[in-house]
């Protein structure tokens, strides 16, 4: 076998060229998204009035395998990728485990995490289509600070519609965001109806991510020549992540090695399907049975407590309905500290994959115990992660901790999503041991599961 | 020529294995530091009490030209390092430069600065001589964090004294030196002799560096066991940063390309003479003649403004004493926010080279000019540089836009030494326009030259 590196970085040259869409690959598709007003399957030209065009139509596409990765896209993730694969030599030593631990790390670019990766195409196909602006929400505020730099690169006025507790406790990622020349309004806002409904409904809220979602949906379709952005869940932004997968393939490759165990932390569901596609693609082929790991805060456990079903994207009930697995829009997330996990559904094609078995488990845990594995990942392997990012860390260390009892040198790769430099109060929360734990109840659940819409004929 | 890639990062076994010791060519040494006691050059053994012994050999050493990199530090070096070189390509346009501009980027690691090159063997040589503990100061908090880094690694206890502005107003920067499991005390403090002495002489002082390394070394030099390590200005950290200069000439080799201009921002020093180091090896030999530019802030200018005099490295006077450009032990710089470049002195090393006109020309910049850069620079190029770094990216846009003036396809490389994820709070006074800027007074100087020691013979 080829020398493995600690960090095995791609050239250039070898960087993919293309993204790839599983759903060509995909035996049973997604049930489509339905148009809320008529409850019929939507067609791509419903969605002009909140995407750009060519968006639109990579959201729909379920046939086409592989997208040419425009040229301008490309010269800015030559800027900061390809993002190296990492052999955690480091953490199997310290978990004294056979097993080979590798990690694909997309933290090192300023929006700290693998969000840059969608919001440079999306900013670049809206620049292409003249587009006058564009609108979004971000809650942790990766999202708001990757599509901030890319706006700023093409020359775009951006609105960011930022949860209100985040951009309380946030105040220097609301800064940076405004440091790349983006407008950032605390959600819920008075700026839109949506956002002044939820204020009169609910005085004191910190608002959420499906709350904010629909105010820049707002903001979107009532001005002239802006669109509304989003930066996880779609099938879009699952093919342009595809790049972390397929490079971390690239560079498995060229070390002989092939994963037994892929696992990524899941909100929206970007960033996990962004790292398994292709992996999943062989599986889907069956050429390869690579076994798949979904994380998330037992806090909020859309996949391993939601239900499969059509629902809204945001809180307003503005959205398309999309088929996934979902906690119900009405479902209010508690205010943990992995904010980018905190969002009540999950990506339509991970739902599908997971509820045919294709994913092969989702897994949730508590925040302390996540942190616990974030502490011990930072001093072992010398990088601070993101609270998001942590929960597929713990999950790789207890299955690195398996292979140590069973004997059994099985290769893990789990993606890095990103570094916690703007999560050092959740740090600060677990070294002061003042933070707490929250798993909710059954009866915590039931508002949620009662604000899912009707369907008829389909879910009533 | 060979294609140009944006980022060019070389492969572990393209890296460099030995540091290199600019002294070991230079025709004419630095002056020897001065025991304080008899004020008699020092002895290797003279330090011992203060560094372990390894540092200490390697901090009298102006004769071996290369040193081996310990396999233990490469291999911590690998899980950050080789750092990319980039072509600022889109700089170049947004210039419209003839200029070819390359910056180093050593802000890809968790002390988010080129700080980690130099703690890692210093934490390293400290548990290879069994050392108990070790004692440092940190200002802007990147040391602070690369040295707890390190010793989570080598799990070694560890003592930060954080300049009290810092700590204060970065509670994030404190956290995460906290995380890898340091101590952090805000200096002055009362937990030392000079600490308290320095309290009771200025009770509402928010501290400086030269403060912090006093009580540093009162705590390193009372506690058996336990030594004390600096992030800059020493010789041997200089040794250490070579690595910089090291990597970025085998990456321009390969693209067949050689500076004209090297720029690097310079506090203590260690950044600049880092990247210099190779460079200025051809220089000393005859064989190229590059032009080299230090940056300083105009609030705390030691090259442009400073005398070039023996001092003592901090400000409670039990240090050596080192021939250098200074301010004065006793100079108090303003709190700008450019913490890192907030030092009275100047590496003994540069200073010398500067004295003797290798190092071509110093240069300080107003701080709103240096943010200016920094914004533009971002929204370019897709990176938030540290305060610190943009003064070195002032003056390389400054250079580039003299080529378009002069039709000169000049090479220029600067060294972006880290990222400004902990200094938004000075991102948003530049945002909000409240940033002030201020340029000393020769009144303002003068009590710091007032403050350089006498020294019978030499110095009077």
């Amino acid at each position: 076998m080829a020398k493995i590196p600690h960090r095995l970085t791609l050239t250039e040259d070898q960087m993919p060229t293309q993204w790839y869409n599983m759903r060509a690959d995909m035996k049973s598709l997604p049930d489509p998204m339905l148009n809320p007003a008529t409850m019929k399957p939507i067609k791509k030209e419903d969605l002009y009035p909140i995407f750009c065009e060519e968006l639109a139509a990579q959201e729909m596409d379920d046939r086409t395998a592989f997208f040419d990765i425009p040229g301008e896209v490309l010269d800015i993730y030559k800027m900061y990728r390809p993002s190296p694969l990492t052999r955690a030599y480091d953490l199997e030593r310290y978990l004294d485990t056979p097993a080979h631990i590798y990690f694909k790390f997309e933290g090192n670019n300023t929006s700290g995490s693998h969000k840059l990766n969608s919001a440079v195409p999306q900013a670049y196909y809206a620049k292409k289509q003249g587009l006058k602006g564009l609108t979004t929400e971000t809650g942790a505020g990766q999202w708001g600070t990757a599509l901030a730099e890319a706006c700023a690169f093409f020359h775009i006025p951006l609105t960011v519609f930022m949860v209100k507790g985040s951009y309380e406790q946030k105040p220097y990622r609301r800064e940076i965001i405004r440091t790349f020349g983006a407008d950032v309004v605390a959600s819920p806002s008075d700026t839109t109806e949506v956002g002044r409904a939820i204020l009169a409904a609910n005085p004191g809220t910190s608002g959420s991510l499906g709350c904010a979602i629909s105010e820049a949906i707002e903001k979107a379709t009532k001005n002239a020549g802006y669109r509304y952005v989003l930066g996880s869940v779609l099938n879009q932004v699952v093919l342009h992540q595809s790049i972390i997968g397929l490079e971390a393939k690239i560079a498995m490759d060229m070390i002989d090695e092939y994963p037994d165990i892929v696992i990524g932390c899941a909100g929206g569901g970007s960033n996990l399907a962004g790292l398994i596609a292709p992996f999943m693609r062989d599986k889907l082929r069956g050429e390869k049975n690579p076994y798949f790991i979904a994380v998330e805060p037992a806090s909020c456990p859309s996949m391993t407590r939601g239900r499969y079903a059509y629902d809204f994207c945001d809180t307003g009930k503005v959205t398309p309905l999309a088929k996934m697995y979902t906690l119900g829009s009405g479902f209010i997330p508690s205010p943990n500290h992995a904010g980018g996990l905190r969002y009540h559904g999950m990506s339509p094609i991970l739902s599908k994959l997971y509820h045919d078995g294709y994913l092969d488990e989702a897994r949730s845990y508590e925040q302390s115990k996540v942190f616990e594995a974030a502490v011990t990942f930072a001093k072992v392997e010398t990088i601070l992660p993101a609270p998001e990012s942590s929960h597929a860390i713990r999950c790789a260390m207890d299955e690195a901790i398996k292979c140590r009892e069973t004997g059994e040198a099985k290769t893990i790769l789990f993606g890095l999503t990103g570094t916690g430099y703007f999560d050092m109060a959740a740090y600060q929360s677990y070294n002061d041991g003042t933070m707490t734990d929250y798993i909710p109840t059954d009866e915590d659940l039931a508002p949620g599961f009662a604000s899912l819409p009707k369907v008829s004929g389909i879910q009533e």
